[in-house]
């Protein structure tokens, strides 16, 4: 095989398997790191090393076969994922599904070459650049269409989406309000991230500064989480409140209260609620990587990354994402390069 | 006092009062008949007769202090309503907020000059041209917007502002489904109002029914009623459907399980879902006016009417309505004429 320098495959290489099915929030017993062999690349196939790897709340789903879109995994399967990869024979860097791992045989076709902007880092791809952004980039600018004045907020504000939802909804000139997840996440949403308030909804009186920071009630709002907090900004919304309920609840923790609109409180507050999944908004994607590459590249859009280190570190990292505990994109830098 | 013939008033008349505050569905007893003098119209008010009373779902609230836009009543007061009446002074048809009563003084300042197409009933404007079919036109027209060949399901479709809305979703080339209590309710929603199919929601295996009847899903649905239709209707809402929750809460008995949407059914079905409200549009009164009384005036729309006759049935038809047994909009006619 002709390959760059240092780009010479090992005879065998780490990855990480399901070990058991998880009930709940996953636990680092639920996978298994493994040392397997190189995979050798098929007909149609390359070789490539996994670089950046990103973690999504969709994985949830495909361990315990909920998910719409991916098909489940059994216990001994390698845990799907997407990352940032190299083309061994090439060197071309690329997005490719390599799954946890450090090596993938992947088809030729499936693989998309890397671009970001120049001075824009490479893991933008997978964040601000890549399904997260535009998850973000659609439900505000397509379904929320906050208003220069207006009062938006965000829940799970610090995170991989509402990072950048956060961001363009104060772009378009609206009065941001942060909801995250303890007080070093609130501090982050303001000082960070440029959120105008933020309130952690850990504090038991929570609604009551939801409400001083939302004086004038709640024009837009994008839901990720649970029923609480759902309800609890509901109350809030203005008449004619936008509010885009994202996420695929089949990719959630199979625990806790799943969350219910009552419909009266959507008649009194005279709201239009969305039900978001990002896959209907490809259409999106031109305008999306034009806009907010641009916004990358001027340094005006500054999205969170939580890098964990090694691919061992990806099953705690996981577990951390899906308590809700990250702080922007989270992404596991399986090789340095 | 120059009252035109046959218009000089009586010494006294007849009034129903609350006699107790209803809990769940009003019962007859919760009202009295009552024998009072003919009120005197003081400085700025006129006398006028009751012909044609409306009874609508927002009393309910006014009988227990929920409604948002009318003050409360308490035992002994009169009930509210809005009534075609005429002037007895000048003789001139009028609308006016008359309450269960024979006469009513009223502020010259509130009342409005009926209007209806040459060739409709008078009582159109209490209907498909009044606050029922505004309603059903916003909803239908601004919210829901059908397309031709989508398929629209009604719930309540036989009522006031079903009727209407079925008629003018199937004008717009939709596919139209009725939601109705009872066979007989059924039968008139496809055979008089032209629905294209019509369900039975007493029928156990209603929601395989309405399948049946959606087989390419919901594209638009317009709800009233209770928790477990819209539920039902949901689950076969298809991607990007339009759904409009029609009716304030507070205007309901307060009986049954409240409606509740599950959130991951919204983001599932990527529904959108409004709250309306009527209020909020009369900006679309004059296009309303305009579109559905030409649709009257050609006989493109024959509304239903559920007309019951003297004041002292008034009890019976509001606990109909209230329980859902009216088919079409609810009209005491108090004197004829």
């Amino acid at each position: 095989m002709n390959t760059p320098a240092g780009m010479q495959p090992p005879a065998s290489q780490r990855r990480i398997v399901l070990a058991e099915r998880p009930a709940g929030v996953p636990r680092e017993e639920d996978f298994r790191l493994e040392t397997a062999e190189v995979p050798r690349p098929g007909p149609g196939e390359v070789l490539v090393r996994t670089f950046d790897l990103s973690l999504d709340p969709y994985v949830r789903g495909t361990l315990t076969g909920r998910n719409l879109g991916h098909p489940p995994i059994a216990p001994g399967d390698l845990v799907p994922g997407r990352a940032i990869a190299r083309v061994l024979e090439t060197g071309a860097w690329v997005e490719a599904e390599t799954g946890w791992q450090e090596y993938a045989a992947v088809p030729a076709s499936s693989l998309s070459p890397l671009s970001v902007p120049p001075g824009v880092p490479r893991t933008a791809a997978l964040g601000a650049l890549g399904t997260p952004g535009l998850t973000a980039y659609a439900a505000v600018t397509r379904l929320m269409r906050p208003a220069a004045g207006g009062t938006v907020v965000v829940s799970s504000a610090t995170g991989g989406v509402g990072s950048v939802a956060g961001r363009l909804a104060a772009l378009a000139g609206a009065r941001t309000v942060a909801i995250a997840g303890g007080p070093e996440k609130c501090r982050v949403a303001v000082e960070r991230l440029g959120y105008t308030a933020a309130v952690d909804r850990h504090d038991p009186r929570w609604t009551e500064a939801l409400a001083a920071a939302c004086p004038d009630g709640v024009d837009g709002y994008l839901h990720m989480g649970g029923g609480a907090v759902l309800e609890g900004v509901m109350n809030l919304v203005s008449p004619g409140g936008r509010v885009v309920l994202c996420g695929l609840p089949e990719n959630a923790n199979e625990v806790g209260t799943p969350a219910s609109l009552p419909a009266g409180l959507i008649m009194r507050t005279r709201a239009v609620v969305h039900g978001f999944v990002v896959y209907d908004h490809e259409d999106l994607r031109p305008d999306f990587l034009r806009e907010v590459g641009g916004l990358l590249a001027q340094g005006r859009l500054n999205p969170l990354e939580d890098v964990h280190e090694g691919l061992e570190s990806a099953p705690a990292a996981f577990r951390g994402l899906m308590s809700g505990r990250n702080t922007g994109k989270v992404i596991v830098r399986v090789a340095r390069g």
